[in-house]
């Protein structure tokens, strides 16, 4: 099976744009009257029929569709503090799409090396993950934020953080306690150096809970990956 | 904490090798008499004294050891198809080290693109990830054999086989459900056209048991990581 993805679509009519086009009709050679699937990248597949085999701009018409397809039955924030290197949180957001995951929060923290975060590659790497593994819906990158703005405005129902230093002022739990029966989680990775005690401090104070994801020390992108699997596993 | 590696030792010397007695005297600037923590890759931490700071062969004394330092609480052996982009097996090698592995099997399936693997840089790999996750010990990673030659002689208590399509012949449990109060386990993992029937049939014969990952679709070094989350998942 092989999803492909709308620029824009109305009025039972969609389109591509034109790197899905090249993709449908050169790389994969469909033709006028192939019945092809495409994604809204909000949840929805709609099956489709080639109406215009244009490499750059092909035209289909919306035949039906099927609202929530594959849809998961928790919803996932991850807000991660973007590695020194970018290809091992690019690597994480490929993965995390692949496992499950609604929304990515780049978030800087007191103690990031790295102070800017650009977007766009990882929107592009979300896509592909989202397509390949066969999900109707993309997860949303946002723009990157403080960690501090994060705690300050993250709603989900069960929030979580995960650390490395002890300041036994908190016990920490484990991942798989604390996300037991929860199905809307959000969870706060920090930077190679770790969260601030003042941020640790700050994110309990808005009701986040501490969490240990187990007796491994991981890398950054591993450890939230780690926490995506542990989610996932949940309801597997 | 940083770990370093023998190159090998004997009656209470130890030598690091020229790679890690760069990095100890050149990078991290250790002199004469320093203290320094050395893994032997089998499990044992030795506390060591620097008696020669040499950047090509530094030797230290050792002082005192911790045998199965860190040890995890069951064993887990992945035998995995290498993919075509190297790349990813490499990252599946690095991040299943973070987390916790023993042994690692690259094997070639009937259906498998990639039909030779060098082992030479996953063991490097290996080896790094085991320190910086601080690890005493570091996976086996054995030389390739084909699927058909690992069933055969893969003798763990729990061994199972993770495979995408579905002939209804075996009805597929999740891993989770698999793998539950078991200790010693081996899994399965078949390369991007999946396993042949007949490997399936074969392995099942021998006492592997089916297993799903869940809802997912996930590319072959994605799956291969979240059995190895699945397994951490059951001890923490």
């Amino acid at each position: 099976m092989e999803l492909f993805y709308f620029q824009y679509f109305a009025e039972g009519i969609g389109h591509l744009g034109p790197e899905e086009s090249n993709h449908c009709i050169r790389v994969l050679r469909h033709r006028e009257g192939d019945l092809i699937d495409v994604i809204d990248g909000e949840g929805t597949l709609f099956h489709c029929k080639i109406l215009q085999a244009d490499p750059k701009d092909t035209v289909v018409e919306l035949l039906s569709s099927e609202e929530n397809w594959g849809a998961r039955p928790y919803r996932l924030t991850m807000a991660v503090c973007p590695t020194k290197n970018n290809d091992r949180f690019e690597w994480f957001v490929e993965k995390a799409t692949e496992v499950g995951v609604d929304r990515i929060v780049p978030v800087i923290g007191d103690r990031s090396e790295r102070k800017v975060y650009k977007t766009e590659r990882a929107e592009r790497i979300a896509l592909s993950a989202a397509k390949q593994s066969l999900k109707a819906q993309i997860p949303d990158i946002d723009e990157p934020e403080t960690v501090r703005s994060f705690i300050g405005t993250c709603n989900a129902a069960c929030k979580l953080i995960a650390y490395c230093f002890e300041d036994g002022s908190q016990p920490r739990i484990s991942i798989r306690e604390a996300i037991r029966g929860e199905s809307d989680v959000a969870i706060l990775i920090g930077p190679e150096g770790d969260f601030s005690p003042e941020e640790v401090r700050l994110a309990i104070e808005k009701g986040f809970r501490p969490v240990h994801l187990g007796h491994s020390r991981l890398r950054t992108e591993t450890a939230a990956l780690t926490a995506v699997e542990a989610v996932y596993f949940e309801f597997i």
